[in-house]
């Protein structure tokens, strides 16, 4: 957990002591997107967005088989540029803060966003999508169907 | 990564090797459900099902404020029975298998759930919640408002 208060803003509340460890991640993939700078990143992803590509590393690449099926996506990610200690917040630098589980800042105590986002075409181990609204680099964590598009795909029970 | 391949499926594929560990994460918290075994757990969570509840951990408690305000909010959590290894999956127990990415299985490289579910009430550092579909002592990860609900809530940027 961070301990740089420097860019801290009137009346946020920080958390001290360091973050435990329950458990890992592994990067599975790279997003590309114009946004290189958070300044730059919209508020929420727009259908209406630039496209952005999505690298799948193998071998995590073969878990792709069937996703052209999907019109929307789900997509998780690394905010791999947050502080995580801020339990209170102050988003427009103003006298009402809000604690961080009322927000969908990035800085969060376990920084994965999450994105639902349009699916426009696969290109081999690249997803090309619209809606997104991470960082250019963004560390890739997974991928899931749209919940609604998920039911259809199972195959249904035996009968008798 | 799991190198048990006694539970795998008809024509599922593992990869192996070690995961890597790029990132690490912090329990919050922990999710209360009816769902002791993983064959009583819904498909989906269903708005009609159960009450469940969310604790969450101080000092992390503190980042409640403000959430009373949303009726519906996003909740992550880790999957924490789950391998991790698998890249082609056979849910139908069928000749007809699915790339990790095309299912929302809890089996994946980076086990996180995500879950759209109806915020009940507040009982101090508890949520209580309908919809949600995971197991009884899930670890929670974070909390985020719904999407949509997001927007009114950030502060206008000033005028000039």
């Amino acid at each position: 957990m961070s301990s740089d208060h420097a860019d801290i803003r009137p009346l946020e509340i920080a958390v001290s002591g360091q973050a435990g460890v329950d458990a890992t991640l592994q990067f599975i993939g790279r997003i590309q997107t114009p946004f290189t700078d958070r300044s730059l990143c919209p508020r929420q992803g727009r259908p209406d967005g630039p496209e952005c590509r999505i690298e799948i590393f193998p071998p995590w690449d073969q878990a792709l088989q069937g996703i052209e099926d999907y019109p929307r996506i789900e997509v998780l990610y690394w905010l791999d540029r947050s502080r995580r200690d801020l339990v209170v917040q102050n988003p427009g630098h103003s006298d009402r803060t809000f604690g961080t589980f009322a927000l969908r800042s990035p800085v969060r105590p376990n920084p994965i966003g999450t994105c639902m986002v349009d699916l426009v075409r696969v290109e081999g181990n690249v997803l090309v999508v619209r809606s997104l609204d991470c960082l250019d680099g963004t560390p890739l964590l997974d991928i899931k169907p749209d919940r609604c598009a998920f039911s259809p795909k199972a195959a249904p029970k035996p009968a008798g």
